[in-house]
Parts: C-alpha cells; structure tokens; sequence
C-alpha cells in the first residue's frame, strides 16, 4: 500500500530542511525536491520477490534476519528504490532512465515509513530534451537516511505534472 | 518467465569471453563469472509496475514508447537490474546488498534474451564475512552491453552454493 504522500504530493510548496519543493504547474529547477512516502507491506515483498525471483531469505525468514543481526525480514533494497524512478516517472511521464547509483546504508523493514526524495541538482537541455541529475535519498521515519545516491534521466520537459491520483 | 540459464547454471565450468566460471563446490574469488538468462515477458512488465507504482507510459504504450525512439515498451531498467541482486543470493544465501550502481546503457523490449552476469573483483575478509566487490552486467542476445555497473555485498561465506531449482 503505497501511504498518502507526506510533503509535495500534490506538489504544494512545502519547506522542509532547507529544501526548494515543486508548487503545481512549476517547472523543475536545481534545488527542487519531489517526494513520496511508502511503508512496503510483507505483500509487497513477496510479490517483488515473485517478479525478480530474488529468494534471498533475508526477505522472508525472521530467523535467517536475526541471525545475521536484522530485527525481521528486510525490503529488498532494489523495492526501496524504485521508489526514485517512480517519483521521476510521475511527475515526468516518458522519462527514460539513464543511471543510478545506490548506497544502501540501513535496513528497511516491513511496515518502516519511507520517504523517497529526488532533488534536481544540473539541468542540461539536449535536442529539445532535457538530461535531468538528481539526489536520490530515501529516509526512515524522515530522518533515518537509509538509501543514498544519485540518477540521472532525460525528460521530455521541465514542466512537472502533478500525480492524476493516490495509488491504493 | 526465467529462461534456462545460458551459462554457468549449474556452475559447470564454461570459459566465455576469457572468464572463469565457477564450478560445483567452488569457492569465490576473484575473477570468478556467475550469470543468469532471463527473457522478461509483458506480465512481469505488468506484475513490477504494480508493486513499483511505476507506471510510466514507455513501459505500457507502444505509442508513448516509439514517440520517444524505441522499438515498442520497455522493460522497467531496475527490473532487469534485479537481475543481479537474484544471481548473488541466489549462490551465497543470506548475502547483504551495500551498493549498486547502474548505468542504463541501450533499451531492453519485452522478450529479449537477456544475460545476467556478476564477476567478482575483489574480496575482503571483515569480521567473520565477506566483503565482495562485483562488476554487474546485462547482455542482450549474448552481445550488446545494456546495463553496466559495480556492486558491493557482504557475504556470509565464499562457498559457491549450486541453485537448488530452476524457476518456472
């Protein structure tokens, strides 16, 4: 279940460590931050692990987790991240993923709310397109950093579309 | 659908581009190749923009998608990506994802074999585990290089599990 977004997602202004976030109809400059907030379900898991066939028992044993020093099962950090291309994919329908690079620092667990935050950090405009470089971070509880990193992508415009609604 | 894999499935020894692979019993070390095949079909296309919410019109509408140059809908790039996180726990179960970075070299459709491949680099010892760094690559039909990247993951052991099943 994806929870309601907590900051932009309606893209109204908000200001929250110091960041530039996006007001409806704006277009992406460097600074601006767009978010989406999840807690991924035990669901979630076991259908991610049914599409990648990722059996790692880190994600589905308690015991094999605590053994290696996790309070439970973990979200498969790809999961975690995906959350990046789908903040950037929502705001930007027909961007195409160019990289992405990630650091996963601490373990995401079931029912751990998230905060997925993509900040435009250099704009460059390339044959009527634009290569878009962002800050890729995910937060626990809106402080914990777990997931660090960086994507670049080339978007279709700089005009950021606002969600046409909730996911269930 | 995963396809059979290519190479290595069962670590037979096999020398592809001047690689070492792994054999039965066989410990990491660097040098060592591990590959996976896998042909992504629509359904797993449909099934990870369910568990994503990533449903960015390139990888649903063949439209959207030859708009923008492509041949027709694309496979999610960090769904072929899972590739390599499911090739690691899969012969070291209970394996720590600490990094991945991804660079989304050429499009991959719907039905293209693609080829898995995680080659050890380097390896350090770290309080009773291992520290392995791995070059992660996806080939296209055996050739094309489409996702280029580094992973790093901590490894309960350097003993080479063989999979106990192929997946449907």
């Amino acid at each position: 279940m994806l929870i309601r977004s907590l900051h932009c997602s309606k893209l109204q202004c908000l200001s929250l460590r110091g960041f530039t976030c996006a007001t409806a109809q704006e277009v992406l400059k460097p600074g601006v931050v767009l978010r989406k907030a999840r807690a991924f379900t035990e669901e979630d898991v076991l259908q991610y692990s049914k599409v990648s066939f990722d059996s790692n028992p880190l994600h589905s044993e308690s015991a094999a987790a605590k053994d290696v020093g996790f309070e439970g099962p973990l979200v498969h950090g790809m999961l975690v991240a995906s959350l990046f291309p789908h903040i950037i994919s929502t705001h930007f329908p027909g961007a195409v993923y160019v990289s992405q690079n990630l650091n996963f620092k601490f373990p995401v667990y079931i029912g751990d709310q998230i905060t997925g935050e993509v900040q435009a950090t250099n704009l460059r405009e390339n044959k009527n397109r634009y290569l878009a470089k962002f800050k890729t971070r995910c937060f626990k509880n809106g402080e914990l950093l777990v997931i660090d990193g960086e994507a670049v992508a080339l978007l279709p415009t700089l005009r950021i579309e606002q969600e046409q609604h909730e996911e269930p």
